[in-house]
């Protein structure tokens, strides 16, 4: 791989609104809106509860056990970008601490992915910096070898390119390509209006089986009630 | 295997009772009035804390990446029944979520223990509703593939068939068997009158290797007490 | 090995001094003051969030499925001494519960790390005693076989020998070897002294490429800017 | 689980007749007869290569660390049936060695399927008794606690019931289930003779992508072909 | 993910030359050549025994448990080729086979490495063609869904693009970026010349702490000799 | 831990008898005669058939990536010995390749056991000299990092001294302590005899059930025989 930092990411003036609606659809229905493509795997999970943000990707691939590709990634992220990190699967050092986590504050990053770990956990929760992490340890870093900023990498299982959303929340997180985010808005909207009707015909008591008229699919494909008790 | 819905299983008019003992006696004692069986394995842990329940269990076995049988499993499910869903052990995909909390929520079920992984997260916490999984995961399902429900199963590396007891808490959960569900409950009784008393000497200061009489063991087995100090 | 128990480890009396300032300054700094050296593995976690404890080590090594050794452990423990206990890592026994976390309490152990499992969770996060371990599971131990106090062990991926200092907070766990201890601190708070003039500069927004001076690092190991946006 | 032994299994006086056409037919070719079911995970593996066998499965669960009901199963098989057993997964002892060996080659045993481990690898080795296995460890088992023959049970993440068929090869295990033998043979068959043909133009140049029709799949789920050369 | 398929990659007259050379060098020396990047994880093996090969990488990115672009690759093959797949992390199938073998031999391909698995294993290692896999397993994939060619992708823990260079033996796996060819070829030819010294004095005698003066090293970082019998 | 290395391990006269007895009884009858203490984890595996080997351990603990300790522990080694290295379980070097095994050979060390990886598979499969490892990979080490050597270390799982013997075969590693090597020899003589008759009557078609008294056994554990088929 050539060692490179791309500078620029695409963005539009609407990237907020994109964000906000995002999270706010959150990421079962956005992976479901795109059909299940650029969900991460769920090893990568939130070191916190209840929080949901979505942005545009700044994506650093780091080398084994050094993060000097973070420090150069700050000042390239504008505000409500996610810092995107990826690093080699079989490292187990704590690539982002607390001074990281001020300075991604300060720069007005809405929250850090990383297939890899973190430390200073409790300084990080404290801050209110949200965080998705394959796990905590506290085992450094060095600050002295090369990787790449905002070309395509892999992360958590599925690829990314810096400027592609990014929506986390307590399921997970999913990538939306740069260019689908406009359909893939569209699809959850209107996976989101027909929930609403399903969830309400759900709790007044309407079996699933029956909703999504189930009982045809298992006859067809063999499935045999037996009336009595099993033994 | 062959595809088959047992719609019924044991019931008892002293459930109700059964499964109010059981949950109070908890996860480690009844495992041990059982001598160590029906443990299901660590990897299935709870989504939430200090929640104790145990119930009947309806027993799902699901395809790779299909819920199909889950949506099933609801009609055959009475109030207190806890869903017990098996899936195969290399698969990631979220086979249980918010609208099916609703459902088994509807349905009075107690809860969910699932070899596999959950979704929605959030919302399942907010509805109260308890899980025991192995993991959170956004990777949806189809519906269309057969499975059995209420046969015997392996589930967290111990069998189960449906109607079976399941106890489930912050230390895990264990299963125990519908005909052995007076002995069990006896035996815990017994167990946890007798902690009252070992609880009370500990906490009064008796160490527990006077306690249980262990220093014979300790000489006999050929450890050796050391005056000196370790260089 | 020869099963032995060693009943004394080196103590002094600034122990309780020394304590307080590897707990303050916690895993993260002083695993930095000792050049990344000690760190336990990532996966000996918390059980509870917000605590930090150091004190001196009382090591016990376990025999597969069996905790003899943790019962005669007790009596050689002093007030802030922390139980580590290293068990067989193919085993996934609950090896620690609620009456021995009465027990350490009586004793005024300040806390427990094991490389292995506990169980009784509710009860032992009610009591307030503060674990560090690598899973929950309910399965219980036999009380009958050998094993080894205070020599030096493995735990965690670290060696340790019994009277080591050990530091545990929500980052995880670190050992300070009983001769390093007042050089540890002494560069513990050094760094921390110095981290303090950082986070100022962090905070008031000076980028960590140009505080640390990575610029140069950049461009002699030839990673390259590139101002064009990715495609 | 209740502790029984099922003494007799499903036979019948074409089984040998079935045995040899499963065995030359193959692990591939029947699984896919039989849609891709019953498959074993890939970490049973063979201990040997180009050995191909298939019988009536006996059924062995054992209990964690322990043989006993593999001494009990060897009076129940006979000439060209197959030994498959099950041990608890996070076991890693060797159930089976050379003297097991011994009993099975002069009980007309014709391999042995364990999802667990196997010693004295040599000396099998050299009596020529096949074996699939998930690990070889040389930590000896006890013979004295209980478990279960020709029930149910589940082996290498799928269900076998003693009397069903297993073929083992290089590629691995798969289980034919009693009842469907001869469909699945009929079916292998089937496939076979196409593969024939299929092998005859691949080998004459014919490119899948065309001998399966495949270009209009790319085409049609949007996958787009560019001249130029990546970069 | 676009979903593309690049027809062609770079070639060079030299290619033939290139390749001959790098297999004669073998992963390690190749490696080291290059600083020890573009190394595969240690789990991608090889499936025989002494064979050494390098040649232009094709690859495929498939979709879990399909092959289809397997498929479309082989049309895109010179003689010499390698063809490298990557497939999701946590699939077991089978995503290579006989008749597949049967058409990359026809095609001229050299040999194969896939992250995933392979099946028919028997009938590739009697048709001679070279296999560097993640696994061996028998269950089958789809023929139906979309993947990339040509594109760089991650696999084996390492990025490659379509016409790097890669260079398989026992020792496993190496890619060489296409642009480094001829660096990497002459570094490599240094190494070996070195070691053939190297190789000579230790032969004859030479302790390798001597003969790369590590003794000063030793003394420098405070490792200290002991003269009396460890204890 | 200091990092020291004792130039010095016990040693005997009959070291050389020692060995050839160890080595022709083998791991599985040494470890039971031992009763199962000292075995080696499963994973480390030996790289070649049919080799059985014996000596004194001369015994290195590595830091992560770098072999700078073997380097060290070459000039210690005496004919017969065995090198026996541990390194950190998360890290994927190759820590010996084929200049060290010339080394070795030059040495009269008798193979290599490492809780890691080697490379140069082939020449050192070449040069005959026989190797228990982890995994085989390509990626180098560093030679500038301290470690120790002959101190008691943890390896495969077990803990070993520079001086107690090691046996290793086909089915993997046994340690035998120094001071317990003349007792575990006669008991494994005891065991070998037993087992000569054990085998005989077992070859004559004796069952083991049997022979080893196990149908008291299995009545009093409460397993029962079921003279039906099962369903």
């Amino acid at each position: 791989m050539k060692y490179e930092i791309f500078k620029n990411i695409e963005r539009s003036s609407r990237d907020e609104k994109y964000s906000q609606l995002l999270s706010e659809y959150g990421v079962a229905t956005v992976s479901e809106a795109q059909n299940k493509t650029g969900i991460m795997r769920e090893y990568i999970h939130p070191l916190q509860q209840n929080v949901s943000i979505a942005g545009r990707a700044i994506t650093v691939e780091c080398t084994a056990a050094d993060n000097l590709m973070i420090h150069a990634a700050f000042e390239l992220c504008q505000k409500g970008d996610i810092l995107v990190v990826s690093t080699p699967e079989h490292t187990v050092n704590g690539y982002f601490g607390e001074l990281m986590a001020n300075s991604a504050i300060q720069r007005g990053i809405a929250g850090l992915v990383i297939d890899g770990g973190v430390r200073d956990i409790k300084a990080i929760r404290e801050l209110g910096f949200p965080v998705w992490a394959k796990y905590v340890n506290v085992l450094g870093t060095t600050k002295k070898n090369p990787g790449i900023i905002n070309k395509t990498m892999k992360c958590g299982g599925t690829y990314i390119t810096g400027g592609d959303f990014i929506v986390c929340d307590d399921d997970g997180v999913v990538v939306v390509e740069s260019q689908m985010v406009e359909k893939v808005i569209e699809n959850s909207q209107k996976r989101v209006e027909k929930e609403v009707v399903t969830r309400d015909r759900i709790k007044s008591g309407e079996l699933s089986i029956n909703f999504y008229n189930l009982r045809p699919v298992l006859s067809e494909i063999g499935v045999e009630y037996k009336d009595g008790r099993v033994v």
